[in-house]
């Protein structure tokens, strides 16, 4: 079987299937590099409430102009945490006019509940075979 | 209806619906903080790889002397990450004469898993009524 071949068959098992599996096999370190950088994006919680309130939002996008005013953080500061959030990939943005408008890229968090996901059948941390 | 009513609500709803959610509404500042430092944790490449080695451990359980070899780390250091994946409630531990074992603690990725989960019938953010 090619290496082609294995990426058709991720690509086809699963979203549960499609990651490599923090839970399933040790990571090598390119996974756990790319993989910290979007971790690392969420142990803010300045950042949790920004994605929680984007993601939330009935109607899927959300003004930077409504996100604001919830924190008591100047604009700038704010941009610069919605920045990081977009760089890692959990949300997206466009400007229209004077505003920039976020939404979730649910790509993404579900691809992280996919690798926290326990694999279907996995033993108990103590009554597994040695 | 009582804030205690709704605690129970929250508590006998099933895993998936456990926890905060980070995408069914804004999460607060507590939530948000105390959820924040498990991110954090994760946000690292060799606490993850360490995580992974760990999870996916045959046996559940990993002595630190086989952990500590795979790192071009001091033992000191790799302990240190450990401890902050152990604080984070991520892993466990136990001494047993020189050695000390790590194990996952399912529960916090269970969690973890549960609150990136898109609630059943969410709709699409380009779909979604305003």
């Amino acid at each position: 079987m090619s290496n082609q071949d294995l990426v058709l068959l991720d690509q086809t098992s699963g979203s549960a299937d499609c990651c490599p599996g923090l839970l399933t096999a040790p990571l090598d370190g390119d996974q756990a590099a790319e993989l910290a950088k979007v971790f690392k994006a969420l142990g803010d919680p300045v950042r949790l409430r920004l994605l929680s309130m984007i993601a939330s939002r009935a109607g899927g996008e959300v003004c930077v102009c409504d996100l604001t005013p919830a924190f008591d953080l100047s604009q700038p500061t704010v941009s610069h945490h919605l920045k990081l959030l977009r760089q890692a990939g959990l949300i997206d943005c466009e400007r229209r006019g004077t505003w920039v408008y976020y939404w979730l890229v649910p790509e993404m968090t579900d691809r992280l509940a996919a690798i926290l996901t326990r694999p279907t059948g996995a033993p108990a941390p103590d009554g597994a075979a040695s």
